[in-house]
């Protein structure tokens, strides 16, 4: 099964192709130009690059929150308009269960953190054992004294683009924080790739116009109705 | 300082571009293509996706060796005609300790193996101590009994296109194996640039008419004279 897989949760962007679980492409971009300007065009070089018409992806995936609400909503939008004509099944998986696959290998807790602003973190935490990815509690939006009160001083990595922040902050009360090594940092395309696969092989994935961004707080700026 | 580094020594082909120690952009395929077809028009999507000009590139990096005679050729040459017009520094820097940029993080020994065939493999083992990569052997070409009688049951970590085949051949013997995560298994073009960082901080990229392949073995075809 190919699926062909994109991330612009926050300020990099991604794309991935995965056939089974072997990665065949990947190209990631971290240069702050927008994603609705790089996202298409690293999709169709990786296709053409490895001689794959978008006729041959067998499913589509999307990092589809939490994250910037521009952002998901490019991933998103361009996915719909990808799987749209030819009916071709979408998930959707969450942003931090899918930077977590960066970390397969590492036995210590993998704590995910975007910067929500505000005050707050898009969090959630897993761990990997026996080759196998387990989730320890829900994405959700946290204040950072509260995470700290949480992890105490289990020894965690911090991952994702709020990883900084929540080291310098975190770093003298909970002793067991340590960052991921900087190419592992943020989020991956491969990782929505395999944290769809699962889904796909349940034959649970969804269709262009069902496909949505899953964001975990209402959007500031809203239309007067 | 902006590198941009090339991976071809074995199976998958990679580009990437660092800014200073930043993973600025970077693009994987491993899909069967000849490098001859896929590396340059990686690299120039790469650029044209960052709006970097090639002329804003300070310095060329690329796996020289050990790897494919064919793949190492291929690199080099690329790299030579990209930094031969404009006189740009190269770096040629060893396929193994590139890939071991990929484990930084992972506090096992690392060893590298990739498939030399003729009984052999080319290895080199690594350790990641505080931030700092430090090779514990020289690149060479040898024989898996060799290594596995060298490495014993010190628990390594195992990466490179020969990973598998090490695993598979010494696991019994050399209980402390086990295999790189899957998508870190193969040589990196970040790690290509990682590696040859240090050498041009310190002045030492060379011109493109010197930069060439390092094999550790004499190819099986040669010319008669």
């Amino acid at each position: 099964m190919k699926i062909l897989a994109f991330e612009s949760s926050a300020v990099s962007a991604a794309v991935a192709l995965i056939e089974d679980k072997k990665l065949v492409a990947q190209s990631f971009q971290n240069c702050g130009l927008t994603h609705s300007r790089t996202l298409l065009p690293m999709a169709e070089s990786l296709l053409a690059g490895c001689g794959v018409p978008l006729s041959a992806v067998d499913a589509f995936a999307v990092a589809a929150g939490p994250g910037s609400f521009t952002g998901l909503r490019i991933g998103v939008a361009t996915v719909k308009g990808l799987a749209f004509p030819s009916d071709t099944p979408c998930v959707g998986v969450s942003t931090l269960e899918a930077m977590a696959y960066n970390l397969e290998g590492f036995s210590e807790e993998i704590c995910c953190v975007m910067d929500a602003r505000a005050g707050q973190v898009y969090n959630a935490r897993f761990r990997w054992q026996h080759n196998h990815l387990y989730r320890l509690c829900e994405d959700r939006a946290i204040r950072l004294d509260e995470l700290a009160a949480e992890i105490a001083s289990t020894p965690q990595i911090v991952i994702g683009d709020g990883a900084d922040l929540c080291y310098t902050k975190l770093n003298s009360i909970c002793p067991g924080l340590h960052l991921a090594p900087p190419h592992l940092r943020f989020a991956s395309a491969y990782g929505v790739a395999m944290a769809a696969l699962p889904v796909l092989q349940q034959g649970q994935g969804i269709n262009a116009q069902t496909l949505d961004a899953r964001y975990l707080r209402p959007p500031y700026v809203t239309q007067k109705h």
